[in-house]
């Protein structure tokens, strides 16, 4: 069988570019002893594979030229040669970027009874979803009736922090790039405050939004927003610090805040994270989050690009602000 | 009963001059019922007094122009109209900067019996040692035989943090600002790589120093020293951030560092903190520290200028690289 799949041309210099990558078509062979053969439904272009593009080290290895890249995707069984995998099992894997592939079981789950979407689990219900749990409720330390800002809340991390938020009683002030954003914070993810971040100033929203201040920021973005919510926390704050999208396509570093010193006074904590320094949580995360889901207290948001062809594009589209949820390219 | 004080002329705009304070002579009055009239022996000065003398809202209330400054000094009871307090006994106060002082006892300490030189309780057994004790144990919650970097390591703080981490087990190093004062942290206090910073990469130093990373960053600097040390971390370290003396007299708001999305992949926290936050340890603190003191685990160094004429000039030398250990004022 044949998967079409994309390849890394170059390494993009600043914003990616669509000729930075490359379609292929692959062969997929039968499943040999112990393997399966798995067809990918969806995958997920996530903003921290923009960082595996650059060759140096980080927490994960970078990606190499000229090779297949790698990420999550949620794909269906269709031939099995391991007793615990069955044909039509939905399983997540790192294969994504790819429609199709044949791989040992080794770090491939099998998604059990599902409650949503499969898509949901790339997202709401999976790594995104799970970093905003972790983040907000273990590195940020959330008590209920605390007030949260979050950045890049229209995404796929921050659209489900401020709906956690909501959950535990919180105030909840939002930061997105575009009015439309703004208004789908407000009407349909309850958030209490929002605001275009292209219209004035950070500080003077936040002050605005949060005039005691605020106890938790997650911070999806860096930079500015990162300056202004130093500026306007309360004592004893917590900023998770999640991503800093507004940096990653940067050539040179960016100074940082001005006003770290402000954390000393008011014992402020700074906490970077992954979601995999919390592995352990996981099985309390999709029990909570398929709770949160079904019951509709969680409402979760995609937008879907449609065919391998078209992962470039959606991945691209992160860094453009083209998404509203989560990033997904559909496989069907 | 007459006493010399110093008084904030001007406002410091950069680096403090001699001109921005002034000596006056005023009368103490005989204490009234409750009150107690105090000589003092020492007085302390301390960078975080270069805040106060800024007029902006901050965790202590600035200085006011034409009044007589505050901060620790220790002193001796000479006549007593309060039941708790005896001719002759030791008090610890914030009525500093100034020779003598009558007061009601509220904020004023007895300290009971000493096992060191008064002035070690404005000192190691002071507030310096506890920022050190609280900002190390509990801020950096310090495991042993981690591997420790301090700057600032010669200064009142920086000195205890190291001695502390050494009783603790650990590899520490320390930045300051002259081959004497490294000489002396190598030599008196056991450190096991000390470096000056005017000389060459500080990140450099750290990579020799410290071949294996930082598990504990103590901030007393800011600056450049918490960008290299950002960048030298291991997975899960830990920054304190409990002073930026760099930063202390610019004139303009100097760039963070720019490495701070680093914090991220290695789960890095940064947390700021003052003595205050931690007075609950007092207690605990000051068993400890007497305890390490008195067997000789820990020495406290001590630049001693003599007079309160002089106490404009040991403030600015605190910014200057004047003192080695904490500098202190001599009242007697």
């Amino acid at each position: 069988m044949n998967s079409r799949a994309v390849v890394l041309q170059e390494r993009p210099v600043g914003m990616p570019k669509p000729d930075d990558f490359a379609i292929i078509t692959e062969t997929v062979p039968d499943p040999g002893e112990g393997e399966i053969q798995v067809q990918n439904v969806c995958m997920s272009v996530d903003p921290y594979m923009r960082g595996r593009m650059v060759d140096r080290k980080s927490y994960v290895p970078p990606f190499q030229i000229g090779e297949v890249l790698t990420g999550g995707a949620i794909g269906r069984v269709v031939k099995s040669n391991h007793p615990d995998f069955a044909e039509g099992d939905y399983v997540n894997s790192n294969w994504g970027w790819r429609e199709a592939y044949t791989s040992p079981t080794e770090g491939i789950q099998k998604l059990g009874e599902i409650v949503a979407d499969p898509s949901a689990y790339l997202g709401a219900i999976g790594m995104p979803g799970m970093t905003a749990y972790v983040g907000l409720l273990e590195v940020g330390a959330l008590k209920d009736g605390e007030t949260v800002f979050v950045s890049g809340a229209a995404g796929a991390v921050g659209s489900i922090v401020g709906q956690i938020a909501k959950l535990k009683g919180c105030r909840v002030l939002g930061s997105a790039g575009s009015a439309d954003k703004v208004a789908m914070l407000k009407d349909e993810l309850g958030f209490d405050y929002a605001f275009d971040y292209h219209d004035g100033s950070i500080l003077q929203h936040l002050r605005e939004g949060a005039p005691d201040g605020i106890d938790v920021y997650f911070d999806n973005v860096g930079a500015d927003h990162l300056q202004a919510a130093i500026m306007h926390m309360r004592q004893f704050g917590r900023i998770p610090l999640c991503g800093a999208i507004a940096q990653y396509n940067d050539t040179e570093p960016r100074p940082g805040p001005n006003n770290l010193a402000v954390a000393i006074g008011l014992g402020l904590t700074l906490r970077g994270f992954i979601v995999s320094h919390f592995n352990h949580l996981a099985d309390d995360f999709r029990k909570d989050m398929e709770g949160w889901v079904t019951s509709g207290q969680i409402k979760y948001k995609e937008t879907v690009y449609d065919g391998i062809e078209n992962a470039p594009d959606a991945f691209i589209g992160l860094f453009t602000g083209a998404n509203v949820g989560k990033m997904v390219v559909n496989l069907n």
